[in-house]
């Protein structure tokens, strides 16, 4: 079959056919791939970031990128019985054991012998890929592949932080939203479908804020003219926020998010880069919360899915074929991908 | 000034002029009534339903009806601080002391001291009402007292049974809203606001269906056609649903609701009348819910004002003169009134 | 091996030579059985009661009874990884797929496929049974099969209970536990380890109100005198309490329970055989709550495996050899039993 | 009366005659003091620290310092209805509006006018001062103002952090308690009643150590000697623990908290004076949470007296005559206070 393979970090992938996966466990699950978002942790994974994490004996290239997938069910295991070939499936990113604390818990983020495709073994960026049983959620008849493949990992991950915040999101609050990107635009219609929450986008990007302004913000400020965490508090009536949710996490945003909050307001931090550094004092005084979120576990894409099929969440993606995953890369890379770069095999 | 008074139980009010009533506590604020709710309670006041609760001396009589009431503050206390002679206000519809346990909790309807004008003292049906401070929610300037006040109960009824359902209300879940009149069309626009839930609506009206259909309801069930515990279970792939917010409870409706449950679901009880009669093997082996819900408290009703100053929810009314209280209250009895009757001085 | 299976309703069980059990599939584990509780649900199951739920084509008979189990772990098919011959393991009533929604969600008894060792299929009156992988929870080494075996069932179901209480049961809250026996000494062990509310214990048997008294109730009432409602609002001052956990669930407890609460309180549902049967307008105007409670799940009887290694649950139990299995049995119905019958094979 | 002003920053108190409190609102209360706790926030104040913050207008001095106090109501205003003089009371630090959002929620400490004794205005060291209404506790017979006058602030404190830690934890979790102090004491007490949670407590003093022991700590752990965090992750076995609750919050404990955590453990942070810096990046992949906590609200100081009147959580305190309360300041300031300074008029 046909796969994009990383030989060499720093380097591109190369085109070629590989042998196609074989089940060899009792819950295996091989996916004839329909989609693969294209994700900036793959520009990392390239650029060596993730090495002394996921490849720590340097024993892991060449192998086939791409995490975020859907498809269809191939050939299943013998003890395979919740999907069947042909069933059209979207993949949670994790391969989880369901016989660990974590999994016990419904956590499979917090599974402690998690296979994760496309970033520590083959993934998505090919015509076939493994992963198990407990991964795969059947879709609706109503979606394909293509239109959903980056919620198994850009979804979920904003989901799960929307989720997180949402039990504070009374009508009359108002939730500022970092960073109207791949990840952004989702939590954005997640958050218009889950909550009476005004929302309020930040971003730097004028087109950014024009996509989140047609798909539910209902105040965009601009991040690159002045002060933003002076804007949003006169947004706020000079008090601050109930509610941050931060998708960039660098570039001074670590900063401007904590200090947007009201009294007893909560920063949740999805993106990653920078550092979370507040006086304890202010943390106190104005008892305010930090809270992290790590991608979401299989309920929730379960239930994103749900939003995907009653058109409450829409992908907004830029299609391109499985022989073009580097220009697809290098578009994101240059930032010439609007909503989320997908590839077709 | 001039009231609508009930002088003798199962008959008519009186419509004539009585003394404005005056400020007498540090807390008391009067308002002039701009609009007052008519409420089938007042139907069961008239009837004696609630004498031996709310007039168990004999002394009440004569009284001003009208427990739904907005307008604006005409003179306050020496101690008010928070609105001012003008201020344009929706009354809580329990006058409370603030110092109780119940009060100090939030919850407004458990004060131990309440007063409750329209039902145990004067009410709204007048030109002027005596109210005190902690029972005002100033009004977003877009907001009329004739387009809230039956908010300030049928309203916050509704709203706080959606309020305890939501948290269960994922997507991809469905809700059964019993009874689709005065507070079930506030119930259907909350949930609508405040959850991704499928909305079915079950009633034996009609117009009630066809106006449900218009302001969210995603499914309507015609309650007087055939089996409507078996209609819900199909429409939910036979599982039963996840939670039944019940507005009528008499006629029946409190042996459906629990049966209309999938495993773990709840049943909410809003509307009375009848009995809720489970096998205790149902409720376990179900491991099904029964939560009573009562009026609402301030914080509640206020979120309630956001939800209406954000147009997400609206109220359905027919308005007729305080000197036609008694035609009002005759069409309510025989079901000639779309929406809400109110009444304006 | 030797077992004790029963061959027609409403006789005694066979003690006999069968089969051991043999792993079949890859998440198969035989257990050489440690010690088995003997429940009320063994007499109903012997009764007939549960036939026409769990025997709808009456091809269980002959089998062999036991759903309260602890042992060894024996052998383990080819796919286990969390467990291996040795451990000394209790097992979750419910052998669960882990693929279907109630697992993923983390709630075992809501498995759409489980395998229930006892009622619907051989289970441990015996000295080897079968169950797999996900049902074994690793025992600390200072509890031995013997001292845990019912807390299998009867544990977690009264501890599922208390924690669906314990968030409203903060300090100056009065709880009523509605029967002493097997659930009800653990429930009560359980609140005492996890929440400063007083514990009122009701029961018509002064043997198990002195047991409570010694293992944590700090009030109990004789059931058998007097008004048992006023009684317990009496204690409470007149109001009532927040909550009841009623283990009896007939002989008129289902009438009392509701009563018994304050407004805003709670009346937990575990045991069966009355009828729930209150007013709307009491559950309206007290705003009070109705929950039932099934069993539990493989997290909840981890953290009461947590609290037996801690002693602050511990088991009060009379033992038995499997030899004198319908002996136990006998002795249970009778009402001969003190604490828990256990069978050791 | 006497009572001991501050006249001068930097200087100590002068112990003088003033004039009584005298009654001015409705709703106002004066308190014969019974005790009050000397706490290092005053030693803070007389060092100016707070200048900024609560005398802008450098017009504060002279004022009597006190904000934990307990005593007997002496005089009470026109519109006091829930205490009389005669009554025993404990005082919430903060004299709220109850009319403002903050307050209609029960957040008391969230109070847009609320008064503060002892810091902006005259408090507790003196014969008498002034409060209001909802500011008083009555306290059980049992307990005298003596017994409990700094559970009104160290007490609540340390109180609403265990109680926004207690929902996850668990039995089989592990929480570490950084500092034994004043408030340490208080959260040791109250996590063995609200929680099976195993109590790990972190220190530089064998003293407070010891007293830890005593009341209820699991394990000790020196933080003088060593590396805390990996003496503490081998007490997890490696992982961490669920939650760490910080008194305080400077010296490097902050940046040891978020070390100590396993994967989706929590922060608690109470005491000040250090920064919280983590990297986004283990924030996330964590998934940990910091969570700050000030002060408490009136029905948490309630509820500690519920644990006090049960004697769950009883106050560790050295004793002084208000003649004497610069020596009490100069023995807290060179650590020679043994648990809590309280000062007897």
């Amino acid at each position: 079959m046909k796969a994009a393979r990383l030989y060499t970090y720093d380097s591109k992938l190369v085109i070629e056919d590989v042998p196609k996966p074989r089940i060899t466990g009792p819950h295996d699950v091989v996916i004839k791939v329909g989609a693969a978002g294209v994700c900036r942790t793959d520009l990392h994974v390239i650029e060596k970031v993730w090495k002394d994490t996921l490849d720590t004996e340097g024993t892991l290239l060449p192998f086939i990128l791409g995490h975020e997938n859907a498809g269809w069910v191939d050939e299943v295991g013998s003890a395979v019985t919740t999907v069947a070939p042909g069933d059209t499936v979207i993949l949670h990113p994790h391969i989880t054991c369901g016989v660990c604390a974590g999994c016990r818990r419904g956590e499979d983020m917090y599974c402690e012998t998690a296979g994760f495709p496309g970033l520590a073994m083959d993934g998505g960026y090919a015509e076939y890929m493994l992963t198990n049983e407990r991964a795969c959620i059947k879709l609706d008849p109503s979606l394909q592949p293509v239109d959903v493949a980056p919620l198994a990992d850009a979804g979920i991950t904003a989901y799960r932080a929307v989720k997180k915040a949402v039990p504070r999101l009374q009508a009359g609050t108002k939730t500022v939203v970092i960073g109207a990107g791949g990840l952004g635009h989702i939590a954005i219609q997640s958050l218009k479908a889950l909550s009476p929450t005004e929302i309020v986008v930040v971003d730097t990007n004028p087109d950014a804020l024009e996509l989140a302004r047609q798909i539910g913000a209902d105040i965009t400020v601009d991040a690159s003219e002045g002060d933003v965490v002076e804007a949003v508090k006169d947004l706020a009536g000079g008090d601050g926020v109930e509610a941050v949710i931060d998708f960039v996490a660098e570039h001074g945003t670590t900063d401007q998010g904590p200090n947007m909050l009201r009294q007893g307001g909560t920063y949740y931090v999805v993106g990653y880069g920078g550092n979370v550094n507040v006086p304890a004092l202010q943390v106190i005084f104005s008892e305010i919360s930090v809270v992290g979120s790590l991608v979401g576990n299989y309920t929730e894409l379960s239930e994103l899915m749900e939003l995907a099929a009653a058109k409450k969440v829409t992908l907004h993606s830029q299609i391109y074929s499985l022989d073009d995953a580097n220009v697809a890369l290098d578009d994101l890379h240059h930032g010439r991908v609007r909503g989320r770069a997908v590839l077709i095999p």
